[in-house]
């Protein structure tokens, strides 16, 4: 047997002691885990350090660095985040609904731990904590695979919590970290049917497409976010440039940052007049379609059919002249990821139609995309933003990491 | 492109418009359906008189003839079952939340449809019927890849729904028929992420295993009973043996069927003895454990490791004794398949850890398994019984044929 289907198997085992723990004694084990983070930022900080200098010496991007590094004022908010979740509902043992049924027999549907939940992501060192203590506040284990570049840093972090669980009701089997970040372990990991009941990729669309194309264990699929924003010719055309300059620009990096401007031809060379110092001002570069680019001359370069459903993640900027509503409805349903969709507009029924027809997780009117997060929807934690429409869609908190069961009461019921 | 290709792609077309349909317009084209099929009962019986030529010749069993044949009374049990799908709510357009946040913005969570269902599946014609008029009311496309056995049936029955969707709002395309039972289709079928979004699969255990080992589309898994009665020392032993009896043989060929009994040792001889007349009437075989051996000497024959999780689907139990709950239940998660099971006690701390700590679909204290069905636990309609826990698990109803997205209105907000 492999260590990644040991490693599972034990997390399997210790996930059936976890989904029976009481709130409270998972909520100690939090509070044990936060404990030792505090203690043992020496031990985090050093590893971290190696982790970043490798990656320096490998040319990894200032961007790219920034995610990777830890510092005290990060380790604090892992502490602070811990100390959040402690204080959230336990989705489990939540009924859905009770009821006695003409047989006799009374039927509840209560939520249950899924069992165990394998994360895949990148090089933030933080998601190594985040998704641990969130598959344990729901009663699940969690076997993670950390990316190469953060590997260091998840191991110690790793070492860190399965040692605060010794003394608690949680077995420190409930959290394992896969081994080695080969990608043969990761295609293993991905068929481990067995001892794995949902897989969740947190990353890059590659990353995504590798998970979603490979797993044999179901997957909830994230993140990947091209997201539009349709200024209608009846819009506020002033708060149509306030939405747009913070869904494109106040933090491109992200999922639920604009990437694409459809705008109605009636107002086109007013709107982009309006917005243009608004996008230069952050120096993005804005791809045009030919009506757009008539408009923008010298400040615009070309759009390619590429530039349509791209997530740039920059300040990049595609833009498309429409007709109307229909067209930019069909442009969203052709290119659009399924993440969050906007549109400006002070028509009633256009907002009205809009919301219907958009196949979207958040479907936004009068307002910036950045909204879409579990923050801001009251979700208090956030495990990720499923694109997906299966099992859950949109920001994802503890209760995604539940499945139900139905227990049913009888005294002898037998059927005719 | 593939005519299979095409045909989804039209399916996906034909679900957006259906999507935003009003519940009477889909109401009113399932009564179209209803009565086309009623007026067609000539044509259905004559397509369905030569799939059942045919199976004879290949020398089908008499069981599975039986599933394959229509009569003008089951055609009015398709009738009959499309008016009870008229009558429940229709999923589609709820709200699960509505809330105004800090931000201003108000945000709700609906339900909508999918999109577009494929179901596989094998010999039962009625499927066909069952499974678009669910997906119609859900308000999602069907794709629909009938058994080679029943294929003229199914062709038939998709036309005349086809010819009844014409003078109705929901374009008929909203209903395809993979046009050939080929491995090839069914393998393209099962790949084709840009128009089905999620695959039902309904049939026996090889082709659940086929589809959930290949399909690239998201799967719900559904069906393979492998279902437990578990006996305690302190249980009615009278009521045992009618849970017992009821849960084998009132109709073993189904998946909530019990497939194995387990018996603490310490009432093994007396409960045997008392079940064993009982399940000789129905010509059970019994395949026993040494220990149950030694009880029932001729009347069993040894097990085989192979019999524990076995679904027999037929009239054979195999028989474990236990020494106590925790083996029993060590003996379920080894064993069973997360469908049904079921404890036989008085004790109240028993039936309490079995509930808690049994993970299956449905668990039940003191009740024949054979009542997991969407009919008998309220649902009113069954497309299946899921035995995944992510997003659907056990009887599904029309819910599960729904997806969420999150409304967003706001009047200008952007994030700070």
């Amino acid at each position: 047997m492999s260590k990644l289907k040991q490693g599972a198997a034990l997390a399997k085992s210790a996930a059936r002691i976890l989904a029976a723990l009481p709130t409270g004694a998972k909520n100690d084990a939090l509070r044990q885990i936060a404990a030792a983070l505090d203690e043992s930022r020496g031990e985090i900080l050093t590893a971290n350090e190696k982790d970043v200098a490798a990656a320096k010496e490998n040319g990894m991007s200032a961007a790219m660095l920034d995610r990777l590094t830890l510092t005290n004022p990060r380790i604090d908010d892992m502490g602070a985040a811990i100390e959040k979740l402690i204080s959230l509902d336990d989705p489990v043992g939540t009924y859905l609904s009770k009821k006695t049924m003409p047989s006799g027999l009374t039927i509840g549907q209560v939520r249950v731990p899924l069992g165990v939940v394998g994360m895949i992501y990148e090089s933030r060192p933080n998601v190594t904590v985040d998704a641990a203590t969130l598959c344990l506040k729901s009663g699940n284990g969690a076997v993670l695979r950390s990316g190469k570049e953060a590997f260091l840093t998840s191991s110690a972090l790793v070492a860190i919590m399965r040692r605060a669980l010794e003394n608690t009701s949680i077995p420190p089997d409930a959290i394992y970290l896969v081994e080695d970040t080969s990608r043969e372990t990761a295609t293993e990991m991905m068929s481990l049917r067995e001892s794995i009941d949902v897989l969740i990729p947190r990353g890059g669309a590659g990353l995504i497409r590798s998970v979603v194309g490979n797993a044999k264990v179901p997957v909830i699929e994230t993140g990947v976010g091209v997201c539009h924003i349709y200024v209608t010719a009846d819009a506020n055309l002033q708060m149509a440039a306030d939405i747009l300059e913070n869904a494109k620009c106040q933090r491109p990096s992200v999922c639920n940052a604009a990437e694409c401007l459809l705008v109605d031809a009636a107002v086109a060379p007013q709107f982009l007049q309006l917005v243009l110092p608004r996008l230069q001002k952050h120096n993005v570069q804005l791809r045009a379609d030919d009506t757009a680019l008539a408009i923008l001359g010298n400040a615009a370069i070309p759009a390619t059919e590429d530039d349509w459903g791209h997530e740039f993640l920059d300040y990049t900027l595609a833009i498309r002249v429409v007709d109307g509503a229909d067209s930019a409805m069909e442009h969203i349903a052709r290119y659009g990821s399924g993440h969050s969709e906007c549109i400006v507009t002070e028509s009633y029924q256009k907002a009205q139609i809009f919301l219907q027809k958009v196949d979207a997780a958040a479907v936004y009117v009068n307002a910036s995309t950045r909204f879409t997060d579990g923050g801001m929807f009251g979700l208090g934690a956030e495990i990720g933003i499923s694109t997906q429409k299966m099992h859950a869609r949109g920001p994802m908190g503890l209760e995604v990491l539940t499945s139900t069961k139905f227990v049913v009461y009888g005294n002898g019921q037998i059927r005719e």
